[in-house]
Protein backbone atom coordinates (compact mmCIF):
# COMPACT_ATOMS: atom_id res chain seq x y z
CA UNK A 1 0.00 0.00 0.00
CA UNK A 2 1.37 3.74 -0.80
CA UNK A 3 0.40 7.06 0.23
CA UNK A 4 1.02 10.06 -1.44
CA UNK A 5 0.34 13.78 0.02
CA UNK A 6 0.17 16.98 -1.74
CA UNK A 7 -0.78 20.69 -0.42
CA UNK A 8 -1.46 23.54 -2.91
CA UNK A 9 -3.52 26.61 -2.73
CA UNK A 10 -6.69 27.24 -4.91
CA UNK A 11 -7.08 30.55 -6.29
CA UNK A 12 -9.90 33.12 -4.47
CA UNK A 13 -12.91 32.16 -4.74
CA UNK A 14 -15.96 34.55 -3.97
CA UNK A 15 -18.37 34.55 -1.03
CA UNK A 16 -20.48 31.22 -1.71
CA UNK A 17 -20.25 27.85 -2.88
CA UNK A 18 -18.38 26.44 -5.82
CA UNK A 19 -17.22 23.18 -7.43
CA UNK A 20 -13.48 21.73 -7.55
CA UNK A 21 -13.84 18.43 -8.26
CA UNK A 22 -11.75 18.84 -11.42
CA UNK A 23 -9.37 21.37 -9.79
CA UNK A 24 -8.18 18.37 -7.45
CA UNK A 25 -8.28 15.85 -10.11
CA UNK A 26 -5.71 17.76 -12.14
CA UNK A 27 -3.87 18.55 -9.24
CA UNK A 28 -3.33 15.68 -8.12
CA UNK A 29 -1.76 12.90 -10.14
CA UNK A 30 -1.46 10.28 -7.73
CA UNK A 31 -5.18 9.26 -7.50
CA UNK A 32 -4.60 7.66 -11.11
CA UNK A 33 -2.07 5.58 -9.82
CA UNK A 34 -4.25 3.83 -6.98
CA UNK A 35 -6.48 1.17 -7.75
CA UNK A 36 -8.41 0.55 -4.55
CA UNK A 37 -8.33 3.43 -2.14
CA UNK A 38 -9.18 6.64 -0.64
CA UNK A 39 -8.32 10.35 -0.45
CA UNK A 40 -8.67 13.02 1.86
CA UNK A 41 -8.91 16.53 0.93
CA UNK A 42 -8.25 19.00 4.18
CA UNK A 43 -8.77 22.48 4.12
CA UNK A 44 -6.22 24.49 6.63
CA UNK A 45 -8.51 27.20 7.50
CA UNK A 46 -11.41 28.01 9.86
CA UNK A 47 -13.68 30.12 7.79
CA UNK A 48 -14.19 28.18 4.99
CA UNK A 49 -15.23 24.67 4.42
CA UNK A 50 -15.68 21.39 2.46
CA UNK A 51 -18.54 19.09 1.88
CA UNK A 52 -19.92 16.84 -1.08
CA UNK A 53 -23.26 18.06 -2.92
CA UNK A 54 -25.37 18.00 -6.28
CA UNK A 55 -22.81 18.67 -9.48
CA UNK A 56 -25.34 19.63 -12.30
CA UNK A 57 -27.73 22.38 -10.93
CA UNK A 58 -25.98 25.87 -10.19
CA UNK A 59 -29.21 26.96 -8.17
CA UNK A 60 -28.29 24.17 -5.43
CA UNK A 61 -24.81 26.51 -4.58
CA UNK A 62 -26.95 29.74 -4.97
CA UNK A 63 -29.97 27.99 -1.97
CA UNK A 64 -26.48 26.95 -0.45
CA UNK A 65 -25.44 30.49 0.42
CA UNK A 66 -28.95 31.20 1.26
CA UNK A 67 -29.99 28.57 3.79
CA UNK A 68 -26.61 28.94 5.69
CA UNK A 69 -26.63 32.89 5.55
CA UNK A 70 -30.44 32.72 7.37
CA UNK A 71 -29.55 29.80 9.74
CA UNK A 72 -26.11 31.44 10.91
CA UNK A 73 -26.86 35.11 10.62
CA UNK A 74 -24.11 38.09 11.23
CA UNK A 75 -24.25 40.50 13.80
CA UNK A 76 -26.19 38.57 16.37
CA UNK A 77 -26.41 40.16 19.80
CA UNK A 78 -24.53 37.91 21.50
CA UNK A 79 -21.79 37.15 19.47
CA UNK A 80 -18.55 38.34 21.20
CA UNK A 81 -15.90 37.45 18.53
CA UNK A 82 -16.70 40.57 16.60
CA UNK A 83 -13.79 42.18 15.56
CA UNK A 84 -12.51 40.61 12.15
CA UNK A 85 -15.90 41.80 10.52
CA UNK A 86 -19.81 40.61 10.50
CA UNK A 87 -19.01 37.97 8.23
CA UNK A 88 -16.36 36.60 10.47
CA UNK A 89 -17.90 34.43 13.22
CA UNK A 90 -20.95 33.33 10.78
CA UNK A 91 -17.72 31.80 9.05
CA UNK A 92 -16.64 29.96 11.72
CA UNK A 93 -20.05 28.63 12.65
CA UNK A 94 -20.79 27.38 9.19
CA UNK A 95 -17.54 25.72 9.25
CA UNK A 96 -18.13 23.66 11.59
CA UNK A 97 -21.92 22.79 10.27
CA UNK A 98 -20.66 21.45 7.09
CA UNK A 99 -17.12 19.97 7.96
CA UNK A 100 -13.06 20.46 7.20
CA UNK A 101 -12.35 18.12 4.74
CA UNK A 102 -13.78 15.05 2.64
CA UNK A 103 -13.31 11.50 2.45
CA UNK A 104 -13.71 9.69 -1.20
CA UNK A 105 -13.09 6.30 -2.26
CA UNK A 106 -10.44 5.85 -5.47
CA UNK A 107 -11.42 2.75 -7.55
CA UNK A 108 -9.77 2.47 -10.68
CA UNK A 109 -8.09 5.26 -10.36
CA UNK A 110 -11.08 7.59 -10.00
CA UNK A 111 -12.96 9.12 -7.36
CA UNK A 112 -15.65 7.11 -6.64
CA UNK A 113 -18.39 9.52 -6.77
CA UNK A 114 -21.93 8.96 -7.80
CA UNK A 115 -22.99 10.66 -10.71
CA UNK A 116 -24.53 13.37 -8.66
CA UNK A 117 -21.80 14.35 -6.66
CA UNK A 118 -19.21 17.31 -6.61
CA UNK A 119 -16.69 18.59 -4.25
CA UNK A 120 -18.24 21.78 -2.30
CA UNK A 121 -15.67 24.24 -1.09
CA UNK A 122 -17.67 26.77 0.84
CA UNK A 123 -16.43 30.12 1.03
CA UNK A 124 -17.92 32.05 4.39
CA UNK A 125 -15.38 34.98 4.02
CA UNK A 126 -16.54 38.15 2.14
CA UNK A 127 -12.56 38.59 1.13
CA UNK A 128 -11.40 34.95 2.28
CA UNK A 129 -8.27 34.62 0.00
CA UNK A 130 -6.65 31.94 -1.65
CA UNK A 131 -7.15 28.70 0.59
CA UNK A 132 -4.61 25.85 0.72
CA UNK A 133 -5.57 21.97 0.87
CA UNK A 134 -4.06 19.12 1.47
CA UNK A 135 -4.80 16.31 -0.32
CA UNK A 136 -3.60 12.59 1.08
CA UNK A 137 -4.26 9.80 -0.99
CA UNK A 138 -3.19 6.24 -0.06
CA UNK A 139 -4.30 2.37 -1.29
CA UNK A 140 -3.08 0.10 -3.72
CA UNK B 1 -1.45 -3.17 5.66
CA UNK B 2 -4.04 -4.27 3.74
CA UNK B 3 -7.08 -2.48 1.99
CA UNK B 4 -10.55 -4.01 0.68
CA UNK B 5 -13.62 -2.04 -0.82
CA UNK B 6 -17.10 -3.16 -1.31
CA UNK B 7 -20.01 -1.74 -2.83
CA UNK B 8 -23.61 -2.75 -2.02
CA UNK B 9 -27.23 -1.08 -2.38
CA UNK B 10 -29.21 -0.83 0.58
CA UNK B 11 -32.73 -1.82 0.71
CA UNK B 12 -35.40 1.10 -0.42
CA UNK B 13 -36.06 3.03 3.18
CA UNK B 14 -38.89 5.00 4.03
CA UNK B 15 -37.90 9.07 4.76
CA UNK B 16 -36.30 9.63 8.25
CA UNK B 17 -33.49 8.35 10.08
CA UNK B 18 -32.49 3.99 10.28
CA UNK B 19 -30.42 1.87 11.50
CA UNK B 20 -27.83 0.35 9.22
CA UNK B 21 -24.82 -0.74 11.84
CA UNK B 22 -25.87 -4.57 11.41
CA UNK B 23 -26.72 -4.61 7.87
CA UNK B 24 -22.89 -3.17 7.21
CA UNK B 25 -20.94 -5.92 9.40
CA UNK B 26 -22.85 -8.52 7.79
CA UNK B 27 -22.20 -7.12 4.36
CA UNK B 28 -18.58 -6.82 4.44
CA UNK B 29 -16.55 -9.47 5.96
CA UNK B 30 -13.47 -7.76 5.00
CA UNK B 31 -13.93 -6.18 8.51
CA UNK B 32 -13.54 -9.10 10.47
CA UNK B 33 -10.05 -9.98 8.78
CA UNK B 34 -8.09 -6.08 10.41
CA UNK B 35 -7.05 -6.63 13.68
CA UNK B 36 -5.94 -2.50 14.14
CA UNK B 37 -7.73 -0.54 10.91
CA UNK B 38 -10.63 1.22 10.01
CA UNK B 39 -13.83 1.21 8.08
CA UNK B 40 -15.14 4.07 5.65
CA UNK B 41 -18.87 4.05 4.80
CA UNK B 42 -19.56 6.64 1.77
CA UNK B 43 -22.53 7.09 0.05
CA UNK B 44 -22.81 7.96 -3.28
CA UNK B 45 -26.14 10.29 -2.95
CA UNK B 46 -26.76 14.02 -2.29
CA UNK B 47 -30.16 13.86 -1.03
CA UNK B 48 -28.96 11.17 2.11
CA UNK B 49 -26.81 11.03 4.50
CA UNK B 50 -25.06 8.73 7.05
CA UNK B 51 -24.10 9.68 10.80
CA UNK B 52 -23.52 7.80 14.21
CA UNK B 53 -26.03 8.42 16.62
CA UNK B 54 -27.93 6.52 19.51
CA UNK B 55 -28.80 3.05 18.86
CA UNK B 56 -31.01 1.52 21.91
CA UNK B 57 -33.72 3.95 21.35
CA UNK B 58 -36.35 4.60 18.44
CA UNK B 59 -37.56 8.22 20.00
CA UNK B 60 -34.37 9.87 19.18
CA UNK B 61 -34.61 8.93 15.58
CA UNK B 62 -37.58 10.07 15.74
CA UNK B 63 -36.74 13.28 17.00
CA UNK B 64 -33.80 13.66 14.49
CA UNK B 65 -36.69 13.38 11.66
CA UNK B 66 -38.78 15.87 13.82
CA UNK B 67 -35.56 18.54 14.21
CA UNK B 68 -34.55 18.24 10.74
CA UNK B 69 -37.77 19.02 8.93
CA UNK B 70 -37.84 22.24 11.27
CA UNK B 71 -34.58 23.57 11.10
CA UNK B 72 -34.57 22.79 6.88
CA UNK B 73 -38.19 23.35 5.93
CA UNK B 74 -39.77 22.87 2.95
CA UNK B 75 -41.03 25.17 0.25
CA UNK B 76 -38.88 28.18 1.50
CA UNK B 77 -40.20 31.22 -0.95
CA UNK B 78 -35.84 31.67 -1.62
CA UNK B 79 -35.18 27.89 -3.10
CA UNK B 80 -34.42 28.16 -6.64
CA UNK B 81 -33.94 24.58 -6.65
CA UNK B 82 -37.46 23.64 -6.61
CA UNK B 83 -38.26 21.55 -10.08
CA UNK B 84 -37.59 18.14 -8.22
CA UNK B 85 -40.08 18.18 -5.63
CA UNK B 86 -40.62 19.98 -2.08
CA UNK B 87 -38.19 17.48 -0.45
CA UNK B 88 -35.98 17.94 -2.72
CA UNK B 89 -33.78 20.96 -1.97
CA UNK B 90 -34.03 20.06 2.04
CA UNK B 91 -32.58 16.91 2.06
CA UNK B 92 -29.17 18.04 0.24
CA UNK B 93 -28.93 20.92 3.17
CA UNK B 94 -29.74 17.85 5.36
CA UNK B 95 -27.28 15.65 3.90
CA UNK B 96 -24.52 18.47 3.91
CA UNK B 97 -25.42 18.90 7.76
CA UNK B 98 -24.97 15.40 8.24
CA UNK B 99 -22.49 14.47 6.30
CA UNK B 100 -21.70 11.81 3.38
CA UNK B 101 -19.73 8.90 5.51
CA UNK B 102 -19.33 7.93 8.46
CA UNK B 103 -15.32 6.48 9.22
CA UNK B 104 -15.16 3.82 12.49
CA UNK B 105 -11.94 2.18 14.12
CA UNK B 106 -11.41 -1.15 13.81
CA UNK B 107 -10.19 -3.07 16.22
CA UNK B 108 -9.90 -7.12 16.56
CA UNK B 109 -12.04 -7.77 13.85
CA UNK B 110 -14.50 -5.50 14.99
CA UNK B 111 -16.21 -2.00 14.54
CA UNK B 112 -14.82 -0.39 17.96
CA UNK B 113 -17.77 1.92 18.39
CA UNK B 114 -18.76 3.32 21.77
CA UNK B 115 -21.42 1.12 23.59
CA UNK B 116 -24.86 3.14 22.44
CA UNK B 117 -23.73 3.73 19.06
CA UNK B 118 -24.66 2.97 15.69
CA UNK B 119 -24.45 4.05 12.47
CA UNK B 120 -27.56 6.30 11.11
CA UNK B 121 -28.88 6.46 7.60
CA UNK B 122 -30.99 10.00 6.86
CA UNK B 123 -33.07 9.14 4.26
CA UNK B 124 -34.44 12.69 3.17
CA UNK B 125 -36.40 11.88 0.78
CA UNK B 126 -40.31 10.92 0.41
CA UNK B 127 -39.17 8.07 -2.37
CA UNK B 128 -35.61 7.94 -2.23
CA UNK B 129 -34.79 4.13 -3.56
CA UNK B 130 -32.45 2.12 -2.81
CA UNK B 131 -28.78 3.86 -1.82
CA UNK B 132 -25.56 2.55 -2.78
CA UNK B 133 -22.91 3.21 0.07
CA UNK B 134 -19.07 2.32 -0.98
CA UNK B 135 -17.35 0.19 1.95
CA UNK B 136 -13.64 0.29 2.23
CA UNK B 137 -11.61 -0.71 5.30
CA UNK B 138 -8.26 -0.79 6.17
CA UNK B 139 -5.01 -2.08 8.40
CA UNK B 140 -3.33 -4.68 9.51
CA UNK C 1 3.30 1.40 6.01
CA UNK C 2 2.28 1.53 9.90
CA UNK C 3 -1.00 1.73 11.61
CA UNK C 4 -1.18 2.23 15.37
CA UNK C 5 -4.23 2.51 17.52
CA UNK C 6 -4.51 4.22 20.86
CA UNK C 7 -7.86 4.20 23.40
CA UNK C 8 -7.87 6.76 26.02
CA UNK C 9 -9.70 9.12 28.35
CA UNK C 10 -10.06 12.92 28.71
CA UNK C 11 -10.30 14.73 32.36
CA UNK C 12 -14.45 15.76 32.71
CA UNK C 13 -14.85 19.09 31.15
CA UNK C 14 -17.90 20.90 31.90
CA UNK C 15 -20.69 21.62 29.29
CA UNK C 16 -18.75 23.70 26.30
CA UNK C 17 -16.14 23.40 23.59
CA UNK C 18 -12.76 22.99 24.76
CA UNK C 19 -9.50 22.53 22.94
CA UNK C 20 -7.66 19.36 22.85
CA UNK C 21 -4.99 19.40 20.14
CA UNK C 22 -1.97 19.03 22.72
CA UNK C 23 -3.40 16.58 24.83
CA UNK C 24 -4.00 14.66 21.40
CA UNK C 25 -0.32 14.74 20.65
CA UNK C 26 1.05 13.98 23.81
CA UNK C 27 -1.21 10.91 24.21
CA UNK C 28 -0.33 9.66 21.00
CA UNK C 29 3.59 9.38 20.37
CA UNK C 30 3.01 7.11 17.26
CA UNK C 31 2.06 10.86 15.18
CA UNK C 32 5.68 11.46 15.56
CA UNK C 33 6.88 8.43 13.59
CA UNK C 34 4.76 9.01 10.93
CA UNK C 35 6.24 10.80 7.52
CA UNK C 36 3.14 11.10 5.20
CA UNK C 37 -0.18 9.98 7.02
CA UNK C 38 -3.56 10.95 8.62
CA UNK C 39 -4.72 11.01 12.34
CA UNK C 40 -7.99 10.28 13.17
CA UNK C 41 -9.84 11.04 16.30
CA UNK C 42 -12.86 9.01 17.12
CA UNK C 43 -15.36 10.09 19.98
CA UNK C 44 -17.30 6.64 21.22
CA UNK C 45 -20.42 8.43 22.63
CA UNK C 46 -23.15 10.21 21.24
CA UNK C 47 -23.85 13.40 23.43
CA UNK C 48 -20.25 14.86 22.59
CA UNK C 49 -18.48 15.91 19.36
CA UNK C 50 -15.27 16.67 17.57
CA UNK C 51 -15.01 19.49 15.17
CA UNK C 52 -11.97 21.55 14.29
CA UNK C 53 -12.15 25.39 14.61
CA UNK C 54 -10.27 28.76 15.97
CA UNK C 55 -7.35 27.57 18.16
CA UNK C 56 -6.11 31.35 19.28
CA UNK C 57 -9.55 33.62 20.66
CA UNK C 58 -11.77 31.38 23.44
CA UNK C 59 -14.30 33.99 22.45
CA UNK C 60 -14.75 31.66 19.56
CA UNK C 61 -15.67 28.70 21.35
CA UNK C 62 -17.97 30.65 24.11
CA UNK C 63 -20.01 31.69 20.85
CA UNK C 64 -20.22 28.33 19.86
CA UNK C 65 -21.83 27.08 22.54
CA UNK C 66 -24.03 30.28 22.19
CA UNK C 67 -25.29 29.75 18.64
CA UNK C 68 -25.19 26.22 19.07
CA UNK C 69 -27.84 26.54 22.21
CA UNK C 70 -30.35 28.84 20.55
CA UNK C 71 -29.95 26.34 17.20
CA UNK C 72 -30.85 23.67 18.93
CA UNK C 73 -32.89 24.19 22.28
CA UNK C 74 -34.04 22.36 25.02
CA UNK C 75 -37.29 21.43 25.78
CA UNK C 76 -39.34 21.46 22.12
CA UNK C 77 -42.59 20.10 23.25
CA UNK C 78 -41.97 17.57 20.19
CA UNK C 79 -38.66 15.77 21.31
CA UNK C 80 -39.98 12.25 22.94
CA UNK C 81 -36.62 11.47 23.69
CA UNK C 82 -36.79 13.70 26.84
CA UNK C 83 -36.28 11.10 30.26
CA UNK C 84 -32.42 11.77 30.33
CA UNK C 85 -32.88 15.41 31.01
CA UNK C 86 -33.05 18.68 28.92
CA UNK C 87 -29.81 18.38 27.51
CA UNK C 88 -29.92 14.98 26.36
CA UNK C 89 -31.98 15.34 23.02
CA UNK C 90 -30.22 18.44 22.24
CA UNK C 91 -26.74 16.80 22.74
CA UNK C 92 -27.34 14.33 20.00
CA UNK C 93 -28.40 16.69 17.17
CA UNK C 94 -25.74 18.54 18.40
CA UNK C 95 -23.28 15.79 18.07
CA UNK C 96 -24.81 15.19 14.96
CA UNK C 97 -24.04 18.30 13.06
CA UNK C 98 -20.64 18.60 14.25
CA UNK C 99 -19.42 14.94 13.57
CA UNK C 100 -18.34 12.26 16.29
CA UNK C 101 -14.68 12.28 14.61
CA UNK C 102 -12.14 14.55 12.76
CA UNK C 103 -9.15 13.40 10.40
CA UNK C 104 -5.85 15.28 10.38
CA UNK C 105 -3.12 15.50 8.10
CA UNK C 106 0.49 14.25 9.69
CA UNK C 107 3.29 15.57 7.71
CA UNK C 108 6.74 15.36 9.15
CA UNK C 109 5.91 13.52 12.37
CA UNK C 110 3.34 16.67 12.74
CA UNK C 111 -0.23 17.47 12.65
CA UNK C 112 -0.57 19.49 9.57
CA UNK C 113 -3.21 21.76 10.60
CA UNK C 114 -3.36 25.22 9.56
CA UNK C 115 -1.85 27.93 11.72
CA UNK C 116 -5.45 29.03 13.05
CA UNK C 117 -6.75 25.53 13.64
CA UNK C 118 -6.98 23.40 16.90
CA UNK C 119 -9.22 20.58 17.60
CA UNK C 120 -12.72 20.91 19.87
CA UNK C 121 -14.07 18.78 22.25
CA UNK C 122 -17.73 20.00 22.39
CA UNK C 123 -18.97 18.87 25.28
CA UNK C 124 -22.49 18.91 25.42
CA UNK C 125 -23.97 17.44 28.22
CA UNK C 126 -24.30 19.16 31.52
CA UNK C 127 -22.65 16.36 33.27
CA UNK C 128 -20.85 14.34 30.59
CA UNK C 129 -17.97 12.74 32.83
CA UNK C 130 -14.81 11.49 30.86
CA UNK C 131 -14.91 10.74 27.44
CA UNK C 132 -13.05 8.06 25.48
CA UNK C 133 -11.27 8.87 21.93
CA UNK C 134 -10.15 6.66 19.88
CA UNK C 135 -6.62 7.77 17.74
CA UNK C 136 -5.66 5.74 14.43
CA UNK C 137 -2.97 6.85 12.48
CA UNK C 138 -1.37 5.69 9.61
CA UNK C 139 1.10 6.37 7.07
CA UNK C 140 4.78 6.08 6.28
Amino acid sequence: MAIFQHTFQLPAYPRGFHLITQTIEREFGAIRQIRVGLLQVFIQHTSASLTINENPDPTVRGDFERFFNRTVRENEPYYEHDYEGSDDMPAHLKAALLGHSVLIPITNGRLNLGIWQGVYLGEHRNNGGRRTLVLTAWGD
